[in-house]
């Protein structure tokens, strides 16, 4: 497509404009074989569990480490919008980054291989999904037509060709595909072997469940909804923490004329969790995603919701009317909901800089 | 995807319920190289242009040959409807079928080769794509979860995956693709060389340009609707027959709850057509896509249309109230549309069963 060469993007692509984001509860020996590829950034490591245990982390990586104690000396009260015994704990990291892209990434991943036996860059494809628009409104037949050997197929109207702002690029797994505990027991051996060479927009007004094993996103335009819920430990649903930020942000980005996308790149997910814990962890979540997703498929946010933190506070309004009704658990869902929100615009003042950047972007994507 | 062993559908699947459908100018020979995939198959053949010249068939097909002429016999005042000098005719074909599913092709496209070097067998993975349910409700990251070694995804609602029948599978193509005139004059040497391994269901309320150069339907489900519009000689638009189908048929299937995938399977578009004859060929469609799509986009049929010739009906009349304004080519393709559908229900007269069945489809989709 022309005007987005993106060959140039290799090596350590923009370096300073992302930080890494794990949530680990064990050492993160999984580093080192992504020396190669992540060592240039800098990591935020979210410690979930016990703060007394030593986190290994392997040498010559620049990171800063956040357990429980510092979460809670940080936010204060507001800490218990913080999951806890979860990897929803990692939304920590995107709060407290100053960085315009995150990228998050469980430590059972690793550098998976393209058809022809080449070692995936993951950031680099994120980043090129990033950088260049997304088309939301219109599905393009040969895929992203940003890419490189593509376009736009006959039948495109010209008007939607500028595309729109990409806010998250969700990459996929090899091996250990990312199914739920009642499909796992079923299906105990499946693997993923399809490389399927393609990156897509996800339509507006499309769902989807997004997966934060292999997840980048842009913090500037989406980073306040990306909330990854609460879950764990004194909470009756785990593993729909990624599920929840899911959705809200492909409102929220529906809304604010950003785009989502999907497909490449893969890593290699190495272990399935144990189904049978999974099942306890997740049929809270089985019964009420039939409530949730009509819940986001049908919501609509109000005019005067022209950022994504303001989109979120409406959120969680609605969440607390609608689905407080579902069951007593969505009611503390939606005040953690406003306490996150409280704490990222503490821990991020420049939140007029933002909306400014946000109304200029939605502007042009109209 | 446990239910769908779809192994066994190999050399000649569905070999008595599927007719070829190919429109023509010249000699047919491209289905010599075809031979080992549709020799198995009885072929439709509609002859464009004037009906003296002499189509030249490869020994041992079975076919039905229909050249002007004929249409204008069979048809009566009605054959106005099929468009002359045009691809676009193709659509005669699909009204005297009597078989279940449709594929059509084009007479410049030859086998493709998967990327392990095997020729691909389109009919076996459009028969595949069809008899498998599709999922427009909701996206699944993994594409197409009926295809082998598969699955829905964790936080995929378990109340959707059933899916609902598939009524349209729409290929793609390597090598020459499918760009309008602009596209072609800026990027002549543009190639598709990108096999993406995937099927997947267009969402419900998108949009997508349906290209007809390799298009398998379900006639039963979605035939009436499969018009491929007024083009060609004596009309002020043409090559954008198929698009019209594609958005009519969309939305037809969004409201009868029919599914619509694309992806798989890929042949070999051998040459571009003349850019330049192109863009005046396009220029009118050009300009009316940006009215087309937002008024296909914003269509709701009513609840008596329940099945896909009485939503082609009333989509008729609403074609003449708004894009009527548009120009008035749009008042006579309304036209067009109802004597299409007349000259359907009399050629298959067999409606109020397609009705029942549509019906019970329907309220399974539910």
């Amino acid at each position: 497509m022309a005007g987005y060469n993106l060959e140039a993007i290799e090596a350590a692509p923009f370096k300073d404009d992302l930080d890494i984001v794990i949530p680990t509860i064990r050492s993160l020996d999984f580093l080192e074989q992504w020396r190669p590829f992540l060592k240039p950034y800098h990591l935020i490591i979210v410690q979930d569990g016990d703060p007394s245990i030593k986190i290994r982390i392997p040498d010559g990586y620049d990171y800063e480490l956040y357990n429980r104690n510092d979460i809670n000396r940080i936010l204060g009260p507001r800490a218990s919008c913080i999951s806890f015994k979860d990897g929803g704990c990692r939304c920590f990291g995107f709060m407290v980054s100053k960085k315009k892209y995150i990228y998050t990434i469980d430590d059972d991943c690793f550098v998976a291989k393209d058809p022809s036996g080449k070692e995936i860059n993951v950031i680099a494809q994120h980043i090129k999904n990033l950088e260049t628009p997304s088309t939301p409104y219109y599905f393009n037949t040969l895929y992203d037509p940003f890419r490189d050997g593509t376009d736009f197929v006959r039948g495109y109207p010209f008007s939607l060709r500028e595309g729109v702002p990409t806010a998250i690029s969700h990459g996929l797994w090899l091996n250990i595909p990312d199914y739920d505990a009642p499909t796992q027991l079923v299906k105990p051996r499946e693997r993923n072997t399809r490389y399927v060479d393609a990156v897509m927009t996800i339509p507006k007004g499309v769902l989807y469940p997004m997966c934060g094993m292999n997840l980048a996103f842009n913090r500037e335009l989406i980073g306040p909804a990306m909330y990854f819920s609460l879950m764990g430990e004194g909470q009756p649903i785990s593993r729909y923490d990624d599920m929840w930020a899911g959705w809200a942000t492909k409102v929220v980005c529906d809304h604010l004329g950003f785009g989502v996308k999907t497909g490449l790149p893969y890593l290699w997910h190495s272990k399935a969790s144990n189904p049978f814990v999974n099942l306890k962890k997740e049929h809270s979540g089985i019964h009420w995603q039939e409530e949730m997703i009509p819940f986001f498929k049908y919501l609509r946010f109000s005019k005067e919701s022209d950022t994504a933190a303001k989109c979120y506070m409406e959120l969680s309004k609605m969440t607390k009317e609608t689905l407080g009704k579902v069951d007593p658990y969505f009611v503390k869902l939606a005040d953690a909901m406003v306490a996150w929100i409280e704490a990222w615009e503490e821990l991020n003042p420049s939140v007029v800089d933002d909306k400014k950047k946000c109304n200029e972007k939605d502007v042009k994507a109209k």
